[in-house]
């Protein structure tokens, strides 16, 4: 027809090649989604199990995903550098995500929140980044769990105190300025608690692979030197996306584990699995 | 952290200034969802409702948005030039409006079809196209509209034939090159059906209009100048979206309305039609 | 070859369809180039003429720029909005002018500098901008307009007080905070000047348009309303692009002449021509 | 001033970080250019020398380019990918690197073509494109050279035939489908002509590298594995890119060199300097 022209304004927005891709989303005031929902303060863990949950759908829709990584009212994913998934248009990328991410998150509600009502559909935004190497991949991630752990100690402390009868305000000022150290002390002198046997899931978010078939032409990236490289003990032929929450209480949680799970190289070609996994 | 140089990456997608944007999404393989959800062809009242619905919600959550037209599985939004939404961010708005749409979509599904289980939860893509002027929208908007027209008129004709017993294979065939005017004819003659008589949700698509409280900065392209003009005649508070689908049966859905109420050619003066009009 | 996949890396950069796109040039560190070259102050004659030259060379070279505004060391170049020049590629069209621009100045260096060689060649930046409307390209053009006068007043006025012995640092104080009538009446009493009989290149910039042999279809952009039209008096059909400067001392300079100078539209179908000719 | 707000649509350009970025320019038009200006054919020492001489001055202008390759009617250039300049934005990156190409051209010209005067100011485009990595450097730079030696291997021997008496139209058609062995063994056993002994500059186009004076950052990569490893053999402490290409009949000239002079690794922190020299 005589409109048709006007589709030549969709402008490119092909991504640039070989590099690494990662989409984050974020839920849009979730601040005031999860307080009006009644979310356990700091975490949730049914609203973390949603959340995975929406992430394996989105990695069971496009198979060239390799990795997600969620915490928080977030989660981010991973395409190889090679992928040509809708020829790296970043909008095509970014909305179908988002999109399947969030009409799961309302699909999934009833059965990690079977006792309550969902009030009005939330939202996510999303963006993709690329990353030029390996390297930077591992810093992002990195740098999303770095914000896990400060969040999370944190949060783990204000509400512990306030727990206790102090004053929101009271709590922030005694917080302000304590070090890392200081609040595990905290948290071990005055609540008998320590950190690091808090739920895995809560001090270092979540993290979800694919399981492949066979060593492929794009790993995901290996850890960072420094990290302790945990391997996964056992195979899953069965799920595309390993990391199932729904699994019980045996042990660490599945698809909870820190990113040094992204560990899966070249010595474990049977499967992508999370670490800490037993 | 020394991880946080990564966010450096997130390049700038600012759209121009002073442009109108339109974003538009579509369903992904709806032609699977749609037959595999029983569907009703080539239209399912239930669904256009549906759809109707999630667009509503997107123009009520962000009230920079001052029109949408919707057919088939797609919905396209419209911003003025002047709107400075989330710094013009062309990501942000797409995916912020595909998300809540999609979310909606799930949330609303029941409401629709109460009959009709949701199988999986479905996906759009989205994608922003800056419009220089006012004429480049209304030509947009009567792509979108000729699209639904025609394609309406088609799977009519089709449909029909096959309803009445024609193979598929053989109904493509005999329609293969008609004009417009012949499958007129052929509704007329054969089926006894007068396409004007269709509902006009099905021939001209749903549009929606913020209702205005006051003539305002930004408003929707006018009509071009052979347009007669006609005010909405009522004012609803209630609801920032004007059109809500919900009324019942008195007289024409108010959501529903020919996007020709912004550019109907000469052709058809009539046809101008906005919601809320009685 | 096995190599050519590099080309791939090279990303569309079209830009928006159906809008106005200006080139802006502007010389690279000519605070220093100017100095060491031995350029009058504040306005050297020999310079701008030379500047006018090299556009008119960009512009007989690419006959889709319909007009082009030059002051100190810049030149902006006007394609209208349904140009398809390389594809409305932006790189391809910056570099290309300024390429021709830079070559042309040095080319013409000689001539316009008969007494001065040229130390080093010189260099120009270049970027295109998008405007959705031709309101925008007249404010595009007064902006600049309005930098040469303001700099201009201010330039006269400090050069004059040095000349007349006054410090630079002292000149600088005098003139601090003045309004442009101040600075008006500065020139007026102090200097028995009227900025008004400064020569026009000097004071409004230069303008160049196409000489168009018939009324097209993308004319420059018409004046702002509140500028008084001036007409143009004469037709020259000779010069693909009017306003050479090398005509000599009758009258004010043709290249020379105030951004209302566009004022080309339907009435004047003949020619176009910078106001002030004679 | 009210218009300034026009600046608003200058839209950000910058590439993406840590990606190298290289910068290809290319003649406008050289085919009727160098047969106006009486090049020798297929190669122009002159032209070639003028070309280099050109590259020289926009290194030496912007010190973060670290080396440069140039054959027939175009130059490329290279930024490590930690380079900040112009904050990585692509238009003003491309644009003050060709304009500087483009008035050193018409600058330099008397010095290399005594005896031709140039008859108008040439152009060139320029583009930026960025790689993730230093292999796609080196393919990039193998394309150009491979590019190079394919061309010149052609129009060696079509320019041989000619000069035989040959007509135009027979030699091309006795050079298609040839491979490049059997171009060798024409030149060989027709002209008398062993290919290698051609200039290095024809065969293999002309590099420069910037001289460092310690091992730094952000080194030019690497050759690839298979090219043996030439080294520098003595420094230049003089100028700051080396491979001056006016120091006369002394062996190969220093600019020209093949693309595997890159290997100006940590071994060698003294000098970057292009093979081939004695
Ligand atoms: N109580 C509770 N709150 C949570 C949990 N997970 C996330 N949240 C809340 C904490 C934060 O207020 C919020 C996430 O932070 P954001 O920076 O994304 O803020 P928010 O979504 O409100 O704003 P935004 O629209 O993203 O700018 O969600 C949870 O498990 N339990
Ligand atoms: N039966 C039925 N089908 C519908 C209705 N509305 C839309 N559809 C179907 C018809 C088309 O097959 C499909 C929309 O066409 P598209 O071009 O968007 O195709 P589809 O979504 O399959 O592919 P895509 O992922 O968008 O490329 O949805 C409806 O009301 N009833
Ligand atoms: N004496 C003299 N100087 C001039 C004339 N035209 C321009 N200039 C000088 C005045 C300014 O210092 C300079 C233009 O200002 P810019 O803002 O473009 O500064 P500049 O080119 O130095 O820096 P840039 O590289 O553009 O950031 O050129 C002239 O006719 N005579
Ligand atoms: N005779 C002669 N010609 C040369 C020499 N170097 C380059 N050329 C010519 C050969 C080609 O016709 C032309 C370069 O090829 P291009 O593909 O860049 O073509 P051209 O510049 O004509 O078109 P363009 O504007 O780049 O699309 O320049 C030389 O040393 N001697
Ligand atoms: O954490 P981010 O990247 O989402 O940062 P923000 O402050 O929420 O900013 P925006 O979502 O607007 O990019
Ligand atoms: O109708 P469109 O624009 O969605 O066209 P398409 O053929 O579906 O292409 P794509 O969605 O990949 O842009
Ligand atoms: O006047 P402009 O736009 O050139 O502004 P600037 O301060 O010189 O900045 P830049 O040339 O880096 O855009
Ligand atoms: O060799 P290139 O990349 O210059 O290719 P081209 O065919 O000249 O195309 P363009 O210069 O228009 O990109
Ligand atoms: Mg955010
Ligand atoms: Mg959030
Ligand atoms: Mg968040
Ligand atoms: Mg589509
Ligand atoms: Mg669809
Ligand atoms: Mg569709
Ligand atoms: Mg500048
Ligand atoms: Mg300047
Ligand atoms: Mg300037
Ligand atoms: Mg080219
Ligand atoms: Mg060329
Ligand atoms: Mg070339």
């Amino acid at each position: 027809s005589r409109f048709q022209y006007v589709k030549k304004f969709e402008l490119s927005d092909a991504l640039l090649p070989d590099t690494y891709l990662v989409a984050r989303l974020d839920g849009h005031r979730f601040t005031k989604f999860t307080a009006e929902h009644g979310f356990t303060k700091p975490n949730d863990e049914r609203g973390l199990l949603l959340m995975a949950e929406c992430a394996r759908q989105v990695m069971s829709e496009w198979s060239d995903l390799v990795m997600a990584f969620g915490q928080s009212d977030e989660f981010s994913f991973l395409l190889p550098a090679s992928s040509p998934l809708y020829g790296r248009r970043s909008a095509k990328l970014s909305t179908s995500f988002v999109s399947l991410f969030s009409s799961s998150f309302v699909f999934f509600w009833p059965k990690h929140f079977p006792d309550t009502p969902l009030l009005y559909p939330p939202n996510f935004d999303a963006r993709i980044v690329s990353y030029p190497s390996a390297q930077h991949v591992r810093d992002y991630f990195s740098w999303r769990q770095a914000d896990c752990h400060i969040n999370n100690l944190y949060n783990t402390c204000f509400w512990a105190l306030v727990a206790d009868g102090v004053s929101k305000q009271d709590a922030q000022v005694a917080l302000k300025g304590t070090t890392s150290g200081d609040k595990n002390e905290l948290l071990f002198s005055r609540f008998d608690t320590n950190y690091n046997e808090i739920p895995q899931r809560f001090r270092k978010g979540t993290t979800l692979f694919r399981a492949r078939p066979t060593a492929v032409a794009a790993p995901p990236p290996p850890p960072p030197p420094e990290t302790p490289l945990r391997q996964p003990s056992r195979q899953d032929g069965a799920a595309a996306v390993d990391g199932s929450g729904d699994k019980g209480g045996r042990g660490p949680p599945v698809e909870s584990g820190p990113i040094s799970a992204t560990a899966t190289g070249g010595e474990t070609p049977t499967a992508g699995r999370q670490a800490g996994e037993t």
